[in-house]
């Protein structure tokens, strides 16, 4: 019963969410598949829409994980829409619409959503922080325009492996498997 | 026969769409309802999967309409995401975005789904233009800033209401229109 699949198509999600669960002991197995995600403001609609569409093709259990940069001082922009709008205006879009603008405050956001005995749970996890006034580090996302608080003015991106200690995805990853445990544990 | 419903929550929407098929005296029917859309590179994906989900509740003939503005040099962005985008970051965010870029080709676009006789079809409109250095003209969405070609220069929002004789939304419109004309004829 320790074992949990990720359905994910994004091996750099299976591999973070694979060393953070390991230190719970708990075994993720990569399912890799694409899925239909809903156009919704928060990522719990997102997450949920997708859970109820999986559960009928997957066997629980199993949980997937949508994320999103929402950038204060732009209503929130790009919000559940990160995906997009990194593939299209992409870092340097976003370092566009943020010049000259002093408010930069930002949070990345992880909503992670767990099917388990016909249950639907969603876990959230987040890290305040900046953008950055230029691109800084190796490309994964917007890794490289996001500073998180308190970790000395570095990117995501320069922060390397040191970013797995503060990431938006360890603490919903942290929150999924706590719970996890104990109701394993009670079962 | 001639009757079709137009679902949408858009009053603007409804309004256009009633005008125009009126001159193909197809009478319409407003049914004011939201409904789910999936996050797609294409209008097409997006309304078929709508349609889906409709056809349970909805009593066909009816149809709905998604349109998207698409800048050439931005990859496509806004694209289906336009409705979002325009709330967040808005027509001077796009602005912003495309200050001292020289390539401003855009395209409008607007694609129909329509259910009838069990069956899923759309129809796409589209309208070549450019966008502005500035918005101009009273506020619908990014009408402001889109200069369609051919019209003086004039940005949809300072057309006014000859801007239904060129729009996107006449084009998709007439295109399901000429087709059910046709199709109710032979019945």
């Amino acid at each position: 019963m320790d074992e949990l699949k990720f359905v994910t198509s994004n091996p750099h999600k299976f591999r973070e969410a694979e060393t953070i669960l390991e230190e719970y002991g708990i075994e993720v197995k990569w399912v890799n598949l694409k899925y239909p995600e809903l156009q919704a403001d928060t990522l719990e609609e997102v997450v949920l829409h997708s859970l109820r569409w999986l559960k009928k093709k997957i066997e629980e259990p199993f949980f997937i994980e949508d994320a999103g940069l929402f950038i204060h001082s732009l209503k929130g922009f790009p919000g559940p829409y990160s995906s997009y709008v990194f593939r299209t205006i992409g870092n340097e879009g976003i370092l566009r619409l943020m010049k000259g603008i002093k408010e930069r405050e930002a949070t990345f956001r992880s909503v992670i959503g767990l099917v388990i005995e016909d249950k639907l749970y969603t876990f959230r996890g987040e890290t305040q922080g900046y953008i950055a006034d230029s691109a800084r580090g190796t490309l994964w996302g917007f890794d490289p325009i996001f500073i998180p608080k308190d970790m000395g003015g570095l990117t995501y991106a320069e922060l390397g492996m040191r970013k797995n200690l503060v990431s938006h995805r360890r603490k919903s990853l942290e929150l999924m498997a706590s719970w996890f445990s104990r109701k394993v544990k009670k079962a």
